[in-house]
């Protein structure tokens, strides 16, 4: 049977991994799916790179819009990133009725919803098993082998240069800035780190994530982001000592009035499985209510790891191509005429538990003060740990970690403990989740 | 569209939760399929406990053949189990022309390669997602989600009833026939758990998983089956010491000469994500040439997990029944004409690292002359634990770690210090793998 023929936009760390991946394996890969899948045309800017990568194999040339009009290439994959020139490309590839695969989660998650829109209404597939978790097949198993599953929730590990930091900080209590230029000099963080450290590169995940998993459309703008620059090496420490470990989750979780979206730092109880994924791992949890708890992990990023998830795209074109498109794996899960118009909660309305670290003078009553605060918003205590102070110390450490409440109400009660005088110093606030 | 019609083979545990979850979650998997998923016919011996399920939603029969002539049904559901009557059903499924899901790995890792051939000669799906590892989507993982990779190795925790048991030796520091009264009381263990404590049933995963790893026919007759009877829990706790947990792993390898496949209590080292698996849980680890390490985790067992697999089966085939037969996710990952003929490795062919229990004689001498003896077998050697003896004991433990090596060395390496009069009781032998 003829070879499905693919169009590379974009030659760089993943093209490279897929070029090399496709070629490896090729027999394995054909032996799979029937047919042959061949790069036959690379369009990069960098014709030089792009050349030593693919020899001979195949044209490079530097204007994508080549690729897209090939008559011959039945699948363009995009790995361009960001959400300029790569969403022009999509959409112009959409529109000549190329299928499309793309690892590009910043695209997805801002434009998603008018990018599958196209996609459908022109009959052709946009694939994405590389824009979350790199090389774990998240994407197949929330949209196809939970597919009986109402999801509850999913909690994941989705930025590998966050976790690398955080596993570091804890196991050499060192602090924030010393990691980050240690990740840095081994490659595990990029010169300018603001989307991982920030939080953002997680938070497209999470958006596209909730979307898969509740049927709703990507709302990347509702996601509440926090990074984890302002982690201290404290409260990594404290936490430890309570149990916890913490981690830069990305969350999604259904309630009752809408989908809870939102990525920040949060304390773990130190034996989930989760707790214990480390350096530049990646791993999601899915809770779903038939199948209850499931966990996967692997590698987040890289060049094979990210190629592993594109190729799967291809086969998986290559054989629902052929298939009736109303009996296609609907690109969102769910079937555009049965989306959910849930909406996405607002922080304030979000419900977690609380870390929360008070720098309080070391006198009578502060603790009561404290507490009486928390009681009258209806917040219930679930741990206290009091530092002793130190000899001739005035002040002290106050931890204390909540039960499931309502954002709103630790909000309000942190703004009225901050005013006490006997609080010496900003309050830390971070989230924990059980993932019971 | 019209709706797809089921037939349920069995509404013992499984068939029963396979039946609340497809009318529980209707309007979501509907809003996925593109269809309505119906059980339409339900055939089971019990006729007072199928209909006390199913109530008036579907005509129930004694007899399975009326389900498979029924004309109105387009998927069979098998979940009678064995490999007796189910065969001869499945088989007659098939003749029907009707697509089959089955969760029963024992008819598949014996009779598997037969019942592939008549489905693909009839042009009909035969999918078995629930027969291993339960609700985690392992098989789709392999088959799908990895089909860039060569796969190099798995290895497994797919028996929840051994791996609960071990869990509470370790914890409990409690025997194996104790624990395993405790788990029948619980409902862990059958009561004639013989199939889960010998290792026939992960065996029976184990070589499902072989097959569609590395393209080749199923070969249950070929797996090397050891189970966790004979295991003590003075090992488990040498094992602790050392570093590692001891766990009932399935493995299979890919090697140039051939496959390993092997189910054995093993080794594994304590920090691995796998070794905190505990309790009834399972988890599949797959080794990939480009993607790396991965790893699924979820409930192996329990009515709703399995069905989890069975409708995420209902769903695939509802999609791909649509689709060019040559196109469809072949039944062992390769098409019938890229299948490899790598032949499963005898025993004693297999490489391992081996651990060691000795009891010896506490007298001069004594550990040279067993260290000799590694050395003359090129066995080569990883860490040595030997407990001080108790005031006036003449005779103590001797634990060896060794380095990767042949299986038959140390077959013949045991023989001979089996021979030495200050070994005094049969030598523990078990495996390690560090699944790096």
């Amino acid at each position: 049977m003829k070879a499905i023929k693919v169009g590379l936009l974009g030659i760089g760390t993943v093209g490279g991994g897929t070029f090399q991946v496709l070629r490896r394996n090729q027999d394995e890969i054909r032996g799979r799916a029937g047919r042959a899948i061949e790069i036959a045309m690379v369009a990069d800017l960098d014709v030089e790179r792009a050349r030593a990568i693919v020899g001979d194999a195949c044209p490079v040339v530097t204007d994508a819009r080549q690729v897209i009009a090939n008559p011959e290439i039945d699948i363009v994959v995009e790995l361009i990133g960001g959400y300029g020139v790569a969403k022009t490309l999509v959409l112009e590839a959409i529109a000549a009725g190329k299928h499309v695969v793309t690892a590009n989660k910043a695209l997805l998650a801002v434009h998603g919803t008018e990018i599958f829109a196209a996609a459908h209404a022109k009959g052709v597939m946009v694939a994405f098993e590389a824009a979350v978790a790199g090389g774990i097949p998240i994407i197949k198993a929330l949209r196809e082998g939970l597919t009986a599953n109402r999801i509850e929730w999913i909690a994941g590990i989705i930025n590998g240069t966050t976790n690398f930091i955080l596993s570091e900080m804890r196991s050499k209590g060192l602090d924030f800035a010393t990691v980050l230029k240690e990740a840095q000099r081994l490659g595990y963080a990029e010169a300018d780190p603001t989307f991982d450290i920030e939080g953002v590169d997680a938070a497209h995940k999470a958006t596209i994530m909730s979307a898969i998993a509740f049927g709703i459309p990507v709302q990347f703008d509702k996601a509440h982001v926090e990074g984890i620059t302002q982690l201290q090496a404290a409260d990594i420490k404290y936490a430890e000592q309570l149990g916890y470990r913490i981690k830069l989750l990305g969350i999604a979780r259904r309630r009752d009035t809408g989908v809870e979206l939102r990525v920040h730092p949060t304390l773990i109880p130190a034996h989930r499985l989760i707790a214990n994924v480390e350096g530049a791992m990646n791993a999601v949890v899915v809770q779903g209510d038939a199948v209850g708890t499931t966990l996967y992990y692997g590698k987040g990023a890289g060049a094979e790891p990210t190629a592993s998830a594109v190729v799967a795209d291809l086969v998986d074109i290559t054989r629902l191509a052929t298939a009736d498109p109303e009996h296609r794996v609907p690109h969102l899960a769910f079937r555009p005429d049965a989306m959910s118009d849930l909406p996405i909660l607002p922080m304030e309305q979000v419900h977690s538990a609380y870390y929360l670290r008070l720098r309080v003078a070391d006198e009578a009553g502060v603790l009561s003060r404290i507490t009486t605060i928390l009681a009258e918003h209806d917040i219930s205590i679930d741990a206290v740990l009091q530092r002793e102070s130190a000899e001739g110390e005035r002040q002290t450490d106050l931890i204390i970690l909540t039960h499931d409440t309502q954002e709103r109400r630790v909000n309000q009660a942190l703004a009225q403990m901050q005013g006490l005088p006997s609080v010496l110093a900003p309050i830390v606030r971070l989230r924990k989740e059980e993932l019971a």
